[in-house]
């Protein structure tokens, strides 16, 4: 932490400063410049990060110099961390690319079944599904609950994907972690700590997705309320900021996907359905997320999202979706990567 | 709700779209223009609201006409809501303007009991201080917890304020509902669907602050979830938005004070404390809420600012906060309005 | 300037940066934290500025300390900077309230002979009206031209109201110059370079309004842009950001009032009028920019809005002006201030 | 366009609207609803585009149901315009990647020559440089002028490659236009009206970058500006927007790419250096643009990066580019397309 000082501060005002610094058991280095004088203060930086230093009048600003999360940023882990999907051989973060995909919402049994038999022959890698649905209005279908989670099962057991699925309040965390393979936070509980902390605790690996204004800094540190909790396998998915462009629902923000891989060593996935909004705009996205380095794909597809309970403007068609797959295998192929297979 | 068709859609493209209306229960009426034809689908727009009419190849876009909400739409009140503190003669929108202050957490019982003396004598008609802390870092001070809710009774049966204190979990819910006197909700939780429903059924007012990036129409919904319950004590609070600027730490987005005066029944407060982010510029930011027409203030306060566990660069001195209460005596005088005084 | 290396950088990296910030004239002072170790960088940091330091693969970031604006620093300038309007006594940031108002653009020589009546005798200072119009579509009214900078000049004639008006080109500045008593540069001009160039040439003051996604850094910088050309009369105008939220046409950030006062010598202005879009919500936002600080107001009127050629949903009836004079005089004096009037 | 009125309008509201429609020769078209009447407007929307409709105090809301923009709208133009760079045989829009590369701004005669042998030799199709560049402070370098123009000129005349370089003045249209065979317009001039107007009538092609917080509505209609002074050929630039994030420079808007090739018939690049802000982020953003379907890249690359006077922290080195081409071409061979040659 870096303590500037204003122009026109006194030396008892960097006494002051100083004196402070020392109290919180940290060693100030004073360095006087041109018209500033700043006090570097060494120790460890977590113990002032809550201090109100702005109260000094002297004070002109405060710049971070360490990051802080520890467990998320790269030179916590040797590698890459790889999060395996039930008992495949490999795992999200392996180098392939994995693709998860599955409707919005789980509708009926046989749509799931459908589905997951559909997305499977197509490559992917595991079953999405949402069984309890965050949305705006208090007005909307918001998923078929308890029953949801024995239709994913039950596609799971014929099909062997594994399964991931949202999770929305601390109450629910252990009944969906019983049948999920992978807990989903959603964008509008990035910052929802009590649910973040209990996942960290729930046993199943978390896929994370990115607040709808979230910070990347502020991204990492909802991953570190999961890995501080002894959860290592966290999936990070960049799904589309809000900005003030609005044609599109949401901005994907593709620089977050390589920034993320050299900033910690959790994989990265993109989620194109929600940043697209619409059907005919997922597949450019798709390929994007991979050229620009993401570790798999989290898509939106129903059997007949024309008349889909949800998201249905957004979901790729079956076909589509194994258009979808064909391309991502192209493109892997040009990076020097493949196309993750499931588990046999 | 209008759909609105392509250039080049055809008769037979209508056809379909016209169908799908009334396959809905809705009437469908056809208006062609000179490029565009535009079809009005007259009936429940709930009904349709859900339905992926961009699937139709022919569409190309969808325009709502009714609003998402209903209880919070101003039409659906006869005049404005008036939400009690307590036993209080008047209440929050009832034109006169209220104050409510208190630190960012609890810190301990003496510095709670020195500020709710303070604050009330300076003028404020409740008192504020969090038990339970949301923090973006694992790694920060999180409250107290319940020891603090025995704090903030002990200080409401000395100084008769009222308590306004935040929940975080669904599962706090019923505990800090048993001491508070109004549950606060904040930014980060606007979108916690559980949490909304929950508080809607304490029995006790909800102080809703905007999320960071929540439009007006998704801060009214969040207001719907509540009200639905049954509870039609809700405060809005606006707090300032995410937007490119980090010059101050969120941009007061002062135009949706007025905006959400004529849109909702509800009362409006602002906290000019989270927007500012520095103590130097929250009363500047307090008297604009004023003057732009909110019922009242959320300010933090703190005895001892420079030494605050949490948000102490943005506390106000007990000192500073009497002289914004004057301020804001003068300012609400000027507009023929008056400071709202605490139950005898 | 101050450069963070990465906790794996050697010594000999370390040697590297230091030799460069030798190179370019500046002394460096390490400074060895527990992980990360820190250059401070004395002298100039000008020289600094544009080097990429980043190239060095050990160096993290860099975090600027002097700010990059000079003149427009309040340091600069011994007290706050005054801009007269015409021959008049006090003048732009004296303390009084300086309200400039009239018409979106000028339609005709009888609208704008009206308007300077009216908004003369409801107590506005200077006259606005656009001669030349930027507009979004290429097909839209883009103004009168060089006739309306005539009708301008006979209404100054006429109330010795001194007119501002906008110029949009480098090649219009001299012939603007001649009518104008204080150039206007608009929002989507704040970084044509040229322009501020031109107009810090001109001999006029000007008007600089802030970019729609300008941070309040680049505003100052802008306003430099003047300043160094010799032109020491410059106030600064916010009116509104853009933003995620569409509800209004844009999200006025109350807080740069405070924070630019704080910052520099310069006068500030808000425009309530394009930030709120729609009339009723003008006159709540002027008055809280005129609480929070602002030296004056700029804002849409029109003798007949329903009928205007632009903006006409925005601007204010002149009845309407009168009653947010009488509503602004109210606050001024709850804060201890003026409206200022115009000159005999 | 299409009028909403009120919940609580009369027929007096109505038939006033309707005779305001009438007026302006457009035909009403009622269609009444549940809770709303609705009237859909008949004829040329652009008469109705600025009438204040909102001065009705019975209106709602106002919906547009044309797009403002005509010639730059897909349904405009028989099939892709394709923007020749020169006199070779293909150009931007025709289905191969054009990548045009180049430093940030032309430094001296040596490092442009050498930059321009370099990157023809990896595979760009034109050169860009600087030759008068815009500075957010006026003390930085802007650039070497006229000189700069005449190293250019060197450059193609020695390589072939036709040059783009930046217009920033509309006093300097025609002399820039004597010697670049593209004319730039940057992302802060892009609703730099007379510059746009200008610029459509100097007989070269424009390649435009979207303005940092323009709307893709704005973007389009300021490509109708160039468009509507009968020059056709114009290339849009995505280069990042202004968002809340800043852990990078701007976010680049991926979905902006397969929008804006949807929407309009003009060809589409991307520049990853603006957007990534660091050298190691450019050819991850780079190859994700392609892979949502872009035509072409403008990218910054320096033979000497970290001795750059602009922008260096961004600019690939000359090695660095020649790798990202290698990338560029197996990426588009994976999407069944190939990178464009420079003309023998």
């Amino acid at each position: 932490m870096i303590v500037v000082l204003r122009p026109d501060a006194t030396e008892s005002d960097l006494e002051q400063v100083i004196e402070k610094i020392q109290e919180l058991g940290l060693t100030p280095h004073v360095s006087r410049g041109v018209t500033r004088t700043i006090v570097g203060c060494i120790g460890d930086e977590d113990r002032l990060r809550e201090v109100p230093m702005l109260s000094f009048p002297a004070v002109e600003t405060i710049l971070p110099v360490e990051k802080p999360y520890k467990l998320a940023a790269r030179e916590f882990a040797a590698g890459d961390t790889v999060v395996k999907l039930r008992e495949a051989a490999g795992g999200v973060g392996d180098g392939a690319i994995h693709v998860i995909a599955g409707p919005c919402s789980v509708e009926s049994r046989e749509m799931i079944l459908d589905t997951a038999e559909s997305v499977k022959q197509a490559g992917a890698v595991a079953l999405r599904g949402g069984a309890f649905k965050p949305r705006t209005s208090p007005y909307s279908f918001r998923g078929l609950g308890p029953q949801a989670l024995e239709y994913l099962a039950e596609a799971r057991a014929r099909t062997g994907l594994p399964v991931v699925t949202e999770v929305l309040d601390t109450r629910q965390v252990e009944v969906v972690a019983q049948t999920a393979d992978v807990l989903q936070i959603g964008a509008r509980n990035m910052q929802n700590f009590a649910l973040l902390s209990e996942a960290g605790e729930a046993g199943k690996p978390v896929l994370l997705k990115r607040g709808l204004s979230a910070t990347l800094e502020e991204f990492l540190l909802a991953a570190e309320y999961i890995l501080s909790r002894g959860n290592r396998n966290v999936i990070l998915c960049e799904r589309g900021i809000r900005t003030f462009e609005r044609a599109l629902r949401f901005s994907l923000d593709i620089g977050a996907v390589p920034f993320l891989k050299k900033e910690t060593h959790l994989p990265v996935v993109i989620d194109p359905s929600h940043a697209a909004g619409r059907r005919d705009l997922v597949i450019p996205i798709a390929l994007a997320g991979v050229a620009a380095g993401a570790d798999g794909l989290l898509v939106e597809t129903h059997p007949d999202p024309d008349r889909a309970r949800s998201d249905g403007d957004q979901s790729l068609t079956l076909g589509t979706f194994a258009s979808l797959m064909e391309q991502v295998k192209q493109i892997a192929a040009a990076l020097g990567r493949s196309l993750a297979t499931a588990a046999a």
